[in-house]
């Protein structure tokens, strides 16, 4: 649910007469995303998202991210692509918020991903990966390492309030980061989000990739380990081998992993469900309960992360 | 905020082979009405909502309800057309709900209407109540008299914990209602629900009804009244003389009041108003807070009673 901030004509009509974009037909919305308020827009000129950003979003991030969806989309990835205002601006004020416009993608997202579908997110993963290489924009990644432990300090009191014992089965995680963490290896701008629910497919070709306000500067093979974490398991938390290296292959298709970035596939798993486990932990603990507030339970990436401390190499992912 | 069920590809995809309004290209829940799950789909045939039906709907109402719409789309008004599915059908089963299918309508609804609109809403209603004239369905009107002092009944008892003295001020205004409410007026299918999140326009040029899901038999000045409460109070409560005259002379224009349901405007005025002063604080009262559940307050329309009060006649609402 994500409509935190309503819009009234009157307002969206100003908002709007900055850009050429045709009559407004309708606007709604939507249900989409959990950190803006999203609508979906028809005008004369065709479909369109209006994004209103709210407070977890910087809004000094947005030129970065902005650009960063107008440098993909010009390099032929199928992402949202912004639309610019009359004065060449991407943003614009609107109910006391920073929005923008960008152009409406077509497509479903697979609450229920398939193999096929595993393999065309990893040919689209190594694809934005080489797109984005030649962007001027760089932002370092808000939840890498140091921030993981800041989300730690802030929870690991009450962590066994979760889980009896989950203190101190994830403090060995954050030994094996210390102690593993690659200090070098191929990078630059990765969506680092990139979940079921922001790939878009019709039928099982992937018609679009949305949702880049966690992009940021890291590993290339980090965004991948991510993928593994967001694609690869089944509902009851097994890892499916068969969707790991569709995964795998598909990326390397297009991008062709080093032997480092390989060596490193089980550290940098353990370390991404670390933090997705530890902001899922956090919000927790943190965000009060409410019949329409649906929050996410930090034990599915606990169950990830038990899955990935016996792995021993690579091939245990699918590698080949 | 309204998704109260998510639907996954599969189920949907299963569910739309039935129909024929070719691809579905995207579907989005959609933040709009309070009663049930809505989605807007995209297909190679068109927009649609998809409306998954929730608890307070029964589904042994539902014929009525898409007949209803169905008649009047035939008849030239512009509200939603159910989608017949191949076997005929106009609901299937979808989430383990009843779901429908109804075409989607271009159109804003106005969060600040304006005199115009206000005319427009009375040419509207007037033609939907001469539309669904000869509509063979028949639904009683669950919240018309009988139904309010249910409500009450299990709401007395706590109304002073919304405004101390609200308990004894309303038994005022039941008082008057069983003193003076018609026994007969002219009546046939009202819409009931007629509020401006239910009217779309395109600039000042009305473009569709929807929601029907409060539709039964009633009279028809009732309905009128109902679209005084709902259009004619500007956000500080006071009556706007101009708006109800505008509302009235739409609604004359196409069908005329006869003296009876003119003399009759201030009580159903002021019946209408308890009526949704009642749903309101019963749900004020019985549903539990959230961060993300808005509930209307029941005295915004207890500003209404008081105004109704002291009408005393129908030139008070600008009828002329």
């Amino acid at each position: 649910m994500a409509v935190y901030t309503d819009v009234g004509e009157g307002e969206l009509a100003a908002f709007l007469d900055a850009y050429e974009i045709g009559g407004l037909l309708s606007y709604k919305g939507i249900a989409e995303g959990t950190e803006n308020s999203n609508f979906l827009l028809h005008t004369e000129g065709g479909s369109f998202i209006l994004t209103l950003y709210e407070k977890r979003v910087e809004t000094s991030d947005l030129p970065f991210f902005l650009g960063l969806m107008e440098h993909l989309a010009a390099r032929g990835i199928a992402c949202p692509q912004p639309v610019r205002r009359r004065d060449g601006a991407m943003t614009g004020p609107l109910a006391g918020r920073t929005a923008a416009l960008v152009t409406f993608l077509e497509g479903i997202w697979m609450r229920r991903p398939n193999v096929a579908h595993c393999r065309e997110v990893g040919v689209a993963l190594a694809s934005l990966h080489l797109a984005g290489a030649d962007f001027a924009g760089h932002r370092p990644n808000a939840l890498a390492v140091p921030g993981w432990q800041t989300l730690w300090e802030n929870s690991r009191e009450r962590a066994d309030e979760v889980e009896p014992g989950l203190g101190a089965e994830v403090e060995s995680d954050f030994a094996a980061v210390a102690a593993h963490w690659p200090k070098e290896l191929p990078g630059g701008v990765i969506h680092a989000d990139l979940f079921p629910d922001n790939v878009f497919f019709l039928g099982e070709k992937l018609s679009g990739l949305i949702d880049f306000y966690f992009a940021c500067n890291d590993f290339y093979a980090y965004d991948l380990a991510t993928c593994l974490n967001a694609w690869c398991f089944e509902k009851d938390f097994s890892f499916n081998i068969t969707k790991g290296a569709a995964l795998l292959a598909g990326y390397q298709s297009v991008r062709p992993l080093s032997t480092a970035e390989a060596q490193a596939l089980p550290i940098l798993a353990r370390g991404s469900a670390l933090r997705f486990m530890l902001t899922r932990l956090y919000d927790w603990l943190t965000i009060p309960d409410g019949p329409l507030v649906k929050k996410r339970d930090p034990m599915e990436y606990v169950r990830r992360l038990r899955f990935h401390r016996q792995v021993s190499t690579p091939a245990d992912y699918g590698l080949q």
